[in-house]
């Protein structure tokens, strides 16, 4: 903060950031739509399901009610369905017995999809519901065990201001096409891959 | 399930599946490192803070302590910020009075994020807290605001149990470095660019 470069300096960064501003105000304001957003989480990376949690949370903080269907159950005694079972607004669903490498059961895996679309179909038609999170949808529709064309319907039909947000590797990609916001998390690097199991709090 | 393929169908997914859950059970038991984690969330695409709030709401879940410090504050009526506020164990900082082309103050931009960095040392020298949530770092580190060694030896030198995520666009190759699990979150399509207004619940 000493030398005489100093004065310049800020004033160069001030000159820049009004330009920006200029720009940043110009985009705020040709976005005037206001409706509900479809979102997809997808990629190889970490962050599409706690992405999610964290739009629940914001949701939350704004009042709305929130319905979560997670359609493949990993483990029992994760921190998000500890935490959020206990918040008021929160329903939360588990289907399924675990990944499908796990119960190695199709039949039984078709079933629960399918019973975990019963109840996403309850909460995408109620208009109540500010956010619906369908986590990891991506993999049941990725082995066929719902008809694409039918979550898609259901997703479009839903009230008009209603949020969705589906996480999974691999999204269709009539998913994506339908879809308003749709982010790859791309791994760099995971800590697993360096022999660090999954830590509580992180993975779980 | 009616057609006379299904058995083999059955079968053929269940062979797939055992050979996956072999492959899967081996890299989790080669995994068996315990410690605290350095994550960063980086990227132009939507989910950077959002996974790490819903971390946050995960490692509350397992009774976890955790302090978040917002180095950049983008409006004051955030759903995050109004729910956690909210959540026994969670301390929240906001420093920074705008994004920085909001301010066009440089020095006074410095020192908010000298002021939030200091929050941050004092969680990252506190064994009672689980998780430390940098959020929005990265613009600060870009911008020069901070001294980069100082803040990854401030990192390396945290409690050994201690989880941190640090969040915001534009990485320094340095913190991709020393961080365990780096995602960068990569913009497929977002609403705004369709004229979808920042949506509450969304993006705020």
């Amino acid at each position: 903060m000493t030398d005489q470069k100093t004065p310049d300096l800020n004033q160069r960064h001030a000159n820049r950031m009004a330009r920006k501003k200029t720009i940043v105000d110009a985009k705020i304001e040709a976005a005037r739509i206001e409706r509900g957003l479809f979102l997809v989480n997808t990629g190889n990376g970490k962050g599409k399901s706690t992405a999610a949690f964290g739009l629940l949370a914001r949701a939350l903080g704004h009042g709305m009610k929130a319905v979560v269907v997670q359609f493949v159950k990993g483990r029992s005694d994760t921190g998000e369905e500890a935490f959020f079972r206990n918040q008021p607004n929160v329903t939360w669903h588990v289907m399924g017995e675990g990944f499908t490498w796990e119960t190695q059961d199709r039949d039984r895996d078709i079933a629960a999809a399918q019973q975990g679309w019963q109840a996403a179909q309850a909460a995408l038609k109620d208009e109540s519901v500010g956010v619906v999170i369908l986590d990891e949808l991506n993999i049941v529709l990725k082995y066929h065990y719902l008809d694409l064309q039918e979550v898609l319907t259901d997703i479009a039909a839903r009230p008009a201001m209603q949020h969705v947000v589906v996480t999974g590797r691999a999204a269709q990609p009539e998913l994506v096409e339908q879809a308003d916001t749709v982010t790859d998390m791309t791994m760099v690097k995971h800590a697993f891959k360096n022999g660090v199991q999954a830590m509580s709090g992180i993975e779980w």
